[in-house]
């Protein structure tokens, strides 16, 4: 029976869990595969003793013991972030060796680098565990839809975020304070910026845009905004109105241009993604021939994202054995048929609005912002007014019909200009029902 | 570029959606694969003319102009049902040719016949389209999947029985009505049954409890049960307890055995799959690495089938290109490694019951029924005793705690005998929080 050596950078969360999810299943891949896939050596920056039961792998802190080490087959990245991750994946491919990756933020940001050492040195790529940990979504878009062209995309692709607003909804309880509680149980991260603002989903939704349709897209072109400004009064008015405030990656094709934005969205409580609660993650998918399409499923975690990891190693490791190396590109689509497309500028954007003004509680303050709405050709669908709850502004919030991002933009510049205000007018974007 | 030859058998609702398929999806397909897909000869019973844009496509009702074609690659066999589809797939094998259907039916019946051939010439079959339409189930079970250790399927497998379902939950209709008016609307058969009693259901179960353990399974191990017998106070006391009643493929992995029945289950409405209205399907997986993962979209449909079974085509496509027939095991294990495990009885299954009595108006008909329960093991977790609705008897309707169906069954058949007894109890089994 053929044996294939894999080598991994990286004995964190997901390399442990990489690790176990080899060793437990390694029976299980045997009776699908043929082929026996082996762990056989561990490169950390410190050395350490692994678990009893990887006393045969190797671990070592030096990278030609991996590198140069012409046995190893595929080298997986699982130390996250730009450097060294970059290099390591560079010099593995000039080995000829393949690469399998969990590493969003380096594959959003030098992913065309990388594709294009990886093809000319014939090795593949893999990278399901970078998107939606466990879920099967990369695979989706290259194989199991590969004969849609793929409307829209909408995801909730940070668990970190969908956990802080899931709780903040459930308990009404403000920002900070879901946060602070969420890093004391592990579920943030210190430094949480990624995943708060929008950075994180970011990333994927850059993966997922050039995996749907082909087209290369680049980070700075991609309009993010996080959840970190959301109060609690948003969540609650929102559910007055019947909806679910939720961080979504969106991305729509219109064939010449194409929308791909990240930022806290009030859907609508029949939709499905509206009921996807805690640190979950969930994708829904429209393609012209299937129609829709939605995954749900863990999307971090040790063993998960160690799954998404390993399907990646038996993919390639099936390769391997039937000489059929980059059988499926590993940009969803050949490299000489990737598109530049234009991605259309936020401003451009049209959506229907949640806008809470905060003014001061004097008579005729409703018809002025409904006249400077107006002005700009914003039409108002419904209208909260509440007693005030703070001393310093009364909270009125308009739902609006669909309108532009800039007359939006505008018209809350000079709201926000007079007298009557009291506070910066808070705008989410609303989801619309044929989305 | 290489051009990949396709063979249609059938030109009805899944046969024009799959032709209609590779049409307009012909650039995009080559975009990804680098091959040229054309569908070159469609074999019908009676000759008829093609819409206009396959006017390239031969049209004959003579066998051999299909089977004997050097030039075909990939025969797709979309008539359903076991004659002549079994006969035509075993001479599309015996010729050397790689077959695609959307046969449940066939598969879950001869599907070891038909694979043994198939692996005896080295050829490949692909059956995406068999189970729940456009979205990509078995992929998923046997490459997205592939180092887990599935432990349980549950799933909506049947679009005509969940509609039915979700109008008589909706408008509070009884079930032979919503049938009528589904059949006048074109979705149900003009004989239902398969749909209806949970056949059809079984089938696609059938099909996947082998990707997913690999493991074969006999039709004839799988309890099954339909839809026809629910009645609209069964919707509304399962409502009123906090459930949606499903009808459900349920399976279990327990090691050496195996649970796999159809039946309609009582599912909690917090369950994802409590939420899954009208004519959709959705499959929820746990794996031991993954956790739980769920799937939704459209179960059926010319287009939405004719999605998976192109992608069938594309994936043949790229193993005939690169020399890489059977790189995934059409078994999803390796024909060598296929287990034989038993399959629990239904009798031996324990779970909490749903049980609606209906008895004469009498005093101590309570405590008369809960003591034969109690006599069989059987406790009680809560009853709803109803005012009568109808003449003939009064509703008692008890939810049970966890009891094996063998008791149940020797319960309900002493308690059938008494002379407070009016009608048959109804008994529907639920579905637990930790499933």
């Amino acid at each position: 029976m053929k044996t294939i050596n894999i080598g991994i950078i990286g004995f964190g969360t997901v390399g442990s869990g990489t690790a176990q999810v080899l060793m437990e299943q390694s029976r299980r891949i045997t009776r699908r595969t043929g082929v026996n896939i082996c762990l056989k050596t561990v490169l950390v920056r410190s050395l350490r003793r692994l678990p009893d039961e990887l006393a045969d792998v190797t671990v070592t802190c030096e990278p030609d013991d991996l590198f140069a080490d012409p046995q190893i087959d595929i080298i997986v990245e699982l130390i996250g972030g730009i450097e060294p991750a970059r290099s390591y994946i560079l010099r593995a491919i000039e080995e000829g060796k393949h690469v399998v990756t969990a590493n969003k933020a380096l594959l959003s940001q030098c992913g065309m680098e990388i594709f294009k050492a990886a093809a000319a040195k014939n090795v593949e790529i893999g990278f399901e565990g970078s998107v939606a940990g466990g879920i099967p979504l990369i695979k989706t878009f290259k194989e199991g839809l590969a004969a849609n062209r793929i409307v829209s995309i909408m995801g909730i692709l940070n668990g970190t975020a969908n956990y802080i607003l899931t709780e903040m909804t459930d308990h009404g309880l403000p920002f900070a304070e879901v946060l602070k509680d969420a890093q004391a149980k592990g579920y943030a991260e210190a430094d949480p910026t990624y995943d708060i603002e929008g950075i994180d989903t970011a990333h994927k939704l850059a993966i997922l845009v050039t995996m749907a349709y082909g087209i290369e897209v680049k980070l700075s072109d991609i309009a993010v905004e996080g959840i970190s400004r959301i109060d609690p009064i948003d969540v609650d008015l929102a559910r007055e109105f019947g909806y679910r405030i939720k961080l979504l990656a969106i991305s729509r094709n219109h064939g010449e241009h194409f929308e791909v934005r990240v930022h806290p969205t009030l859907v609508p409580e029949s939709h499905p993604l509206a009921a996807i609660s805690g640190a979950f993650n969930s994708v829904h998918i429209h393609g012209d021939m299937v129609g829709d399409i939605l995954l749900y499923g863990p999307g971090a975690g040790k063993l998960a994202t160690g799954s998404a990891v390993v399907a990646d190693i038996i993919d390639i490791s099936r390769n391997i054995l039937h000489g059929a190396i980059n059988r499926v590109s590993s940009l969803s689509y050949l490299p000489e048929y990737i598109e530049t497309r234009q991605i259309t500028p936020i401003s451009e954007l049209t959506c229907p609005y949640y806008l809470r003004f905060t003014t001061l509680d004097q008579p005729g303050v409703l018809a002025t912002i409904a006249g400077i709405l107006g002005k700009y050709g914003i039409s108002i669908e419904s209208v909260i007014q509440k007693a005030s709850r703070k001393r310093e502004g009364v909270p009125i919030v308009v739902r609006t019909y669909e309108a532009r991002e800039a007359d939006v933009v505008k018209a809350l510049a000079e709201i926000d200009r007079l007298p009557i205000a009291a506070a910066e007018t808070v705008k989410i974007r609303i989801l619309t029902q044929e989305d």
